[in-house]
C-alpha cells in the first residue's frame, strides 16, 4: 500500500525579521524535512518593518503586529496550526500568550521567559487550551546526542558520577552591544534578555543538554558569576557546581568571553563502566570509553549509532549532518506531534515527546534563578 | 526599498524514488533555501513505483517515466523550468537529452554520463536549446572550498607545486552489491554505471577538487586501477599520478575498500609560499600554513574567510554546516542563475558561473576514461 | 674558544626501587641531558630490598636507609651533591630533613609534604642549609607551557580573566588499591599519602600548572570533593573554584574516575586580547586564539616558539618530545644550579630559577589544606 | 634471586659533532635506558674540530680521524664494542668498513650508503667478521608501530590491500641549503647525500615503516621524482606507486617542500577486515578500525596494546613518549644483542632481531635505485 504524504503543517513565524538571525534557522530548521508551510508572519516589532521583511522572504500573510496575526489566523479557516516565536527574550511571554489563547500551538526560542513565574504560567496556559508548547534547545536534536542519551539509559557508563559540560564562546570578548550589533544590544540588556545574560543565553542550552542525556536531578548548585566586560549589565561568564540526587557531581562552565571559542558546546559524562564525550562543534562523532578498553569513536550513520540516532539522520556516516539538521529534526518530531494532535486524530499530547517542551523551559528558568541567587549569597549551595 | 522575492523555480525531477539515497539529499538541498518548489517527477523505472514514489513525497505531479514528463511539462504554462536527473548514471544521457530538447534546464548528477562522447552530445544540445546544464559536484559548495580556492586564486601559496587529494570510503569493503542493496548494486555494474566504478563514484569528484581549488591543468596521467574483492567487475581502488601544466605534481587516491573512512574526501595543495588541508568531514575548517608561520585554522563564518566563503553560509562560525548545506550552495547558485535566464531578463548563461556544469562533466569523463586506458596499458604516462 | 663539559654532577636517590614507577621516570630524567652521574642510593623500605633493587640497576652504592645514606656520603669527598627523593609522600620529610642537614641538595617529588607545616619546616631547613630545594612539578618542563607562560607574560592574552585546568584520569575508576597494586595501594592511604588523594596526587600538578603560566595569586577558593568509589577513604575527584587576585575566574577539576582519560592534564586561559589552550598528552602543539584571529596551532620547535620554549628543546619540531624529556628539562635546569652553587663559583641559589622550587611545594600544600577546608564547609569560599 | 646489571656497552661515535643534528639523537638515544657508556668519537671531519666536539660533550678519548680511532679502540682492553656512525651519507660506507674490519660492531645511520653496490659490501663485511650491523631505521622503534605490525601479522586486518604511506616535511620550501644550513647542505649536496634527495632522506624512512608493518615484498614500482626548488641538484618531492607481491597497492609520498609538514611520517593500511592509522607526530595512538564497528584509538601503555608494543614503553598511557623514546628502543634492543654476543655468550646474531639491520639498509637503496631509474624512464613500472 502506498504511504501518502501528510498535509504540511501551516506555520506562522512571529520575529525573525531584518536583522535577526535565529528566525532564518527556524524557518530552515522547518523546510528541512518538508514538513511545513509558512504562511504568515509578523516578523518585526514595527508594523512597517514586518511588512518589509515578510516582502523579502516571500511569505503569503503578513501582519503588523502579532496580536493581530493571532486573532486573524484563529479565525481563517486555512490559518495557522502553529506559531514560531523567535523574538527578544521579553517577547516570548506575551505573544505565546496571544497564540496559545487562540488555540494556536507554540513553538518558543529559548530562555522561554524573562521570569520563572511567566514561564510557569504559559505552562498552566498550554495545559489549559490543549496545546503543545516547544521550547528549541536544539542541541538535543543531534542524532549523536541522542545516542549519548541512550547510552546512558541502557546503563552503559553504569552508574553516572561525574558530568563536565561547558559552552564557551569568543564573540563577547570585547564590548560588541556598545556597535549596534543588533544581537549582542539585546542580548546585554536585561530589560528584553531577563536577569541572566550569558547564563540565559548559552549557559540553559548546556544545562538542558546535561539534563537531556543524563537524565539525572539536580538538587543544588553552587554558581560564580561575572562579568568581565567593563560597561556590560548582564553576566558573560558562568562556573556551576552541580550536586545531583544519587550522588553524582557536575561542573557547567559558560562564556562568552573565551577568545579561540566559536559555539564550543561540549559534555563529557563519566560512570562507574566508563565515559563519554560529545562536541557540538564536530557533532557527527561520539567519543565512547568504556573502561579498561579502547576509547570508540562512534559516527552518525553507522551501525553502532543507536536507532534513536539513526532516526534523525538524513544522510549516511562521514557526509557530516550540522547544526541545521539538529535544528531541524525538532521541528519535524513537532511536526509529528502537530498532526497527531489534528482533529479526528487520537490526542497524544500528553504522551511522551523527544523534543523539549515547556517543562524544560521551566526548567532552564530554575537553572537562571537559581544560579543567580546562589552568586548573589557568594556561592552558597542552594536547593532548585 | 523593499527586495521582494522571486517566483520560486518550478523544479521537476527524474529518478530518487523508494531506496535510492541522492534524490533526497536534492529534494532537501532545492529546498534548504527556498528558492525552488518541487511540483513534478518521474521517480523510478516503472510507472507504478513511480507514482508511489511521487504520492510518499507530496508530489503534485507524478509521470510514469521522464519523455512524458518532459512533453506534458513543456506543454503546461506552469510547467518545470528545471529538471534535477538522479538516476543511476546510463540513464542521465537520455533523460538529459529529452529536457533538454523540451527546452528545460538540466541539473545532473555525476559522473554526468557513462562515456565521453555522450557527454560531448550534451553539451552540443544545451547550447543548441540554449539550457543551463549543471552538474552537481557538490563538494565544491563548501564554504571553506571557496575560501581555499579563493587562496589559490589571490596567489597566497605561491606558485602550486604538490596537489594530494583522496576520497576514501570504506562500505564496499566486502561484496555488498551481491547482498541486493540497492547502491552498490546499480554503482557495481557496468551497464548502468558506465566504465568506472569507484574512479567514476568518487574518483571524479577528487579529481573536480582538485581542479576547482587549485585551476590547474592536467596535462597527463598515470592510473593504477584495482578491484580487491572477488568476483566484483569494475574497479574499487584507483591510484593517479598527475602532471599539471607549468609542472606541478599531483596525487589522487580514491578507494571504496577503506576500512575506517567513512567518506573522506581530503585535499592538500603546496605552493612556493604556504600550503592548505580541508576534509570533507569536518568541512567547517580549512588548515592554512604559511611557510615559516604556525598553522592557522580558518572557521567558516569567521572574519578570515573570505567573501566567498561567507557568500555561501548561513550560520555563525561554530555554528557547523555540514554535506546537505553545500549541496544546497550549488541549488541556490543554480537558481540564480535559471531566475537570470528567465524571458525578459538578461541572459547570463555564458557567463562565468560559479557552480559545476556540463564542461565539468566532460572533465570528469575524460579523467575516467583517460585512467582506464593508462592503467590498460601498465599505467602509461597518458595525455587528456 | 672550545667549551669544556663541566663535572657531572654527583646524584643520589631515595626510593624508587622494585614495583615503583616515578623513580625510574627521575632516572631517566636525570640521565638524558648527561648532567648527572647517579652513584648512591636507598632504594627502598627495607635493607634487603634496597640492595636488590640497587644491583639491579647497577648501582655503585647501595645502602640500606637514607639516615645512613645520608650521613655516609656527606663524609665522602666524592659524596653525592644532590639527592632526588621518590618515596610514598610520607617519606618525603624526613628523608628530605636528612639530606639538608648534611648539606645536600634535595630533588622531591610532589606534593611536597604531607602536611604544610612540614612544608615550611623543609623551607627553612633548606634556607639554613644553604641548599637548593626543587620539587619535580614536571608539567611545567614541556616547552609550550614555558612558551605559554611567556605569551602571557608578554601580554599576548591581555588582561586574564578565565583559567580553565583539569587533569582527568581513569585509574582509579575501579577499586585498584584493593588488588594489591603498589601504586594505587599508598595513593589511597591516608598514611602514606596524606589527606588528600586525587587533589594531593594529580589536583596539585594542575593548581601549580595554571601557577606557573598566568601568574596570578589565587585569593580564596570552593571545593567540592568527592569520593565515588566504595570504600575508598581519599578522594578521587575534586572541583573547585577560584578566585584570583586581579578579578579573573578560575575552575579546576581533577579526577581519577573518568573513563576514557588517561593523563589528562589540560589548561585554557582567555584574557582581554586572546585565548590559548595546551593539552599534555599532545604536549608539542600548543592553541593560540588572538580575538578575531584565526588560532594559529604554534610547534615546538618552530620559529613561533619563544626562546623560553627553544631553550628547553632538543629535536627539531614534528619530532615528538614527551613526558620523560619534560621531566628532563627539570632536571638539567637543577644541574645548573647545583654547579653555580658548587665552592668557588658565585651562589646564585637566592636568583630566580625557572625549575619549581619549595615555594611551589608550599603553594600545593596550601592548595590541599585549603580546598579540604572549604569542602568539609560545604563549599564555603576559604581564603588561602 | 637478585637479577645483577650487566655492562654496559663501551660505545664510540663517528660524527656528530658541531652544527650536527643527528649525532645528539643518538647519544641520547642510547643513554636513554642505560646501556651504553659513551667512551670514544671522532666527531667530526677535521681533527681540530673533532677535538674541540669531544670536549664539549665530556668524551674520554677523542680522535682526529676513524681510521685511528678504530685501530686504537681494537687494541685496547677496554676498546669500544660498537660504534655509531652519524656522519654524512658519503662517509658511512667508509667508516663502517674501518670498524667492521676492526671487529667492532656498527650502528648506522640511513641511508646506510651512498650506492647500493657499498651496502652489499657492507652486508659481506660484516658477515666476515661476524659483526653486528645495525641501521636507525628509528621509526620502527615506536611502540604503537610496534602494535600495528603484531595487528597485522595476527591477521586483523584480514588479507592486505592498500598502503599509503606518506613523509610531508616543509623545511627546503625555499632554498635553504644556500644559506650556509649545515643540514640543508650535505643533504641537497649529490657528492655527500648519494643520488637521492628527499627519497633518500625521508623516503627510505617510509618505505621501511610500510615494510616494517605489513610483511609484504614490493615487486616493482613507478615513481615520479621532482624538484621544485630553483638551483636544487636532488628530488626534493617523490610520488611513488607500489605493487606487492599478493596483489596488494601502495602509494608513497615523500616531500621536503609541503609547507605545513614538519615531521608528518603517517601509515595507513587497509585490508579485507580491518584498517589501521598510524602518526609520527602523535605517536602515542593507533587507530583501528574493524569493517563494520567504531574506529577504536589503541594507546600506547593500555591494556589493548600488544606486548609488543608494552615491551618497549616506559611510561604509563597518557604520559606522551615521542622520537627520542622510540630511537632509544632500537639503542636497547642493540644493546642486548651486542651482550648476547659478547665472548662466553652464546652467539645470537643470526637470530632474528627486532631493530632494522644492513638487511633493511639494502631494501632501502634498491627503493632509491630503483624509484630514480623508473622516474628517469617516465616512470615504467620497475621490477626490483
Amino acid at each position: 500500500m502506498a504511504t501518502t504524504f501528510p498535509p504540511r503543517v501551516r506555520l506562522g513565524m512571529v520575529g525573525g525579521g531584518e536583522g535577526a538571525f535565529i528566525g532564518a534557522v527556524h524557518r530552515i530548521a522547518a523546510r528541512l524535512d518538508d514538513h511545513y508551510t509558512l504562511v504568515a508572519g509578523a516578523l518585526s516589532s514595527t508594523a512597517e518593518k514586518s511588512l518589509r521583511s515578510g516582502a523579502a522572504i516571500g511569505l503569503e500573510r503578513t501582519y503588523p503586529d502579532y496580536e493581530t496575526m493571532a486573532r486573524e489566523e484563529a479565525a481563517r479557516p486555512d490559518g495557522i496550526e502553529a506559531v514560531a516565536i523567535v523574538t527578544p527574550n521579553d517577547q516570548h511571554a506575551p505573544a505565546a500568550e496571544a497564540f496559545l489563547k487562540a488555540g494556536i500551538h507554540v513553538i518558543c526560542d529559548k530562555p522561554v521567559t524573562t521570569t520563572l513565574k511567566d514561564a510557569k504560567r504559559l505552562k498552566a496556559l498550554a495545559q489549559k487550551h490543549g496545546r503543545l508548547f516547544a521550547v528549541t534547545h536544539n542541541y538535543t536534536g543531534y542524532p549523536m546526542v541522542r545516542h549519548a542519551r541512550r547510552l546512558v539509559a541502557d546503563g552503559a557508563l553504569g552508574t553516572l558520577r561525574v558530568v563536565q559540560v561547558e559552552y564557551a564562546q569568543e564573540w563577547l570578548t570585547e564590548r560588541l552591544e556598545s556597535t549596534g550589533q543588533k544581537q549582542a544590544g539585546w542580548r546585554s540588556d536585561p530589560k528584553r534578555s531577563g536577569a541572566g545574560g550569558c547564563i540565559g543565553d548559552i549557559g540553559t542550552h548546556a544545562y538542558n543538554l546535561a539534563d537531556f542525556i543524563t537524565g539525572l536531578t539536580v538538587e543544588s548548585l553552587s554558581a560564580e558569576v561575572s562579568s568581565f566586560v567593563k560597561g556590560r549589565v548582564l553576566d558573560d561568564n558562568v562556573q556551576v557546581q552541580l550536586r545531583y540526587a544519587g550522588g553524582a557531581r557536575g561542573s557547567l562552565w559558560a562564556s562568552q568571553v573565551a577568545p579561540g571559542n566559536e559555539n564550543g558546546l561540549r559534555i563529557r559524562v563519566y560512570g562507574s563502566k566508563a565515559g563519554l564525550e560529545w562536541m557540538q562543534e564536530h557533532p557527527n562523532q561520539l567519543r565512547f570509553s568504556p573502561f579498561g578498553q579502547p576509547t570508540q569513536v562512534i559516527s552518525r550513520g553507522t551501525p553502532a549509532a543507536s536507532p534513536d540516532a539513526a532516526r534523525v539522520s538524513r544522510v549516511p556516516s562521514g557526509h557530516p549532518e550540522g547544526y541545521l539538521e539538529g535544528f531541524a529534526n525538532l521541528y519535524t518530531e513537532i511536526a509529528a506531534a502537530i498532526r497527531a494532535a489534528r482533529p479526528g486524530k487520537r490526542q497524544r499530547l500528553d504522551k511522551a515527546v523527544t523534543f523539549p517542551t515547556i517543562d524544560d523551559g521551566i526548567k532552564g528558568m530554575v537553572f537562571i534563578e537559581t544560579a543567580l541567587k546562589s552568586s548573589a549569597k557568594d556561592g552558597r549551595w542552594t536547593k532548585l
